[in-house]
């Protein structure tokens, strides 16, 4: 990669990553930082200052190759390593989340949910068997595990990231409604649902002072 | 509000209304801008400026009142008003919304939701009764409604955002992994997952180099 890549570029990277995806699905071989700049709401020159940052593959006047370019930030986002996941909660949003269409078709290949429910465990999702907590260390010390999926109510969940560190899991992606802490060398990353519905009610309420 | 509020402050202020509704549930009663930025992972300093910035509500040595500074940002969020919401899609994200125990408590009221799977329409989630999608249009028109939730496949949420704009709905919060074009007086959130875990992976792919 060519050069620091601010965090500001890294956060819109998904969002590169699924227009192109949806263009290379609509059959759209090339497209301009124009073209691409009106699809995500970004100038041109913001488009191709950004794609420059990652290492340039625009050619003057030709624009972007869609496969190439989605390729090279799929790349970039490290989803051409696949990731081992277990599912901590087999609640609406662990569900949701083992069953969501992009998550195994990028890679991210969930080997186990782990649930409190003795109603839930021994049966399978999407042929994924639902474990009981107790076995979360015998499972992680015997698997390779790269993420943690947290899909656990509040209380529950900062215990259950200590029991995952312990066992050598080091990425969290966590839907619990809370921060939680972690030590340095363990990646979280917090899906905090309020938080965006939050967005929303405050620019609900603020609409008419622009 | 005093002044001009920054889109980053904007973006921060869901984080400091759960924290601050955390340390009240905890029975805290006054916090410093040192603990409050510890909790957040902010410097003082930047604590103290995000406040001053939306009305100036701590006083030298004294810290904040959690009780009064959660009001004034729940009041700045529009969370002291309620919100009428019907929810589109009853499938597991959809379910997960509905039964998100935030989402009522901070007045997110679903009175319906809607789905194409005759199995579960004319059943009810937590007494919210689950329709059939053709009576969308005459369901809006009969109620007031404030947000709709898109929970539904990425290849029929244009096409239902068009038919609740036309029914005067004026905010979705969209978990289809898709951006919307919508008519601009129309407010659009997206809850895109896949960019929150690609955000993880991205990290998991570079933590090395720093």
């Amino acid at each position: 990669m060519a050069g620091h890549v601010s965090d500001a570029v890294i956060r819109r990277l998904p969002g590169y990553y699924r227009h192109l995806r949806e263009l290379e699905a609509a059959g759209v071989m090339q497209i301009s930082s124009q073209e691409l700049g009106e699809r995500m709401n970004l100038t041109p020159s913001q488009i191709r200052q950004d794609i420059n940052c990652f290492g340039g593959f625009g050619r003057q006047g030709y624009g972007y190759r869609v496969s190439e370019l989605k390729g090279h930030i799929g790349e970039i986002l490290g989803l051409t390593n696949e990731h081992i996941c277990i599912i901590i909660g087999a609640g609406h949003i662990g569900c949701a989340v083992a069953r969501y269409p992009s998550f195994s078709r990028e890679g991210f290949r969930t080997i186990a949910m782990f649930d409190v429910d003795k109603e839930k465990v021994g049966t399978t999702l999407e042929d994924v068997p639902i474990l009981p907590m107790e076995e979360l260390e015998s499972f992680i010390s015997a698997h390779h595990v790269d993420i943690a999926v947290l899909a656990l109510p509040r209380r529950a969940a900062q215990d259950t990231l200590h029991r995952l560190y312990d066992g050598g899991v080091r990425a969290i992606w966590n839907f619990a409604p809370t921060d939680l802490n972690h030590p340095e060398d363990m990646l979280v990353v917090n899906v905090h649902l309020m938080d965006s519905l939050q967005q929303l009610s405050y620019r609900m309420a603020h609409k008419n002072e622009n």
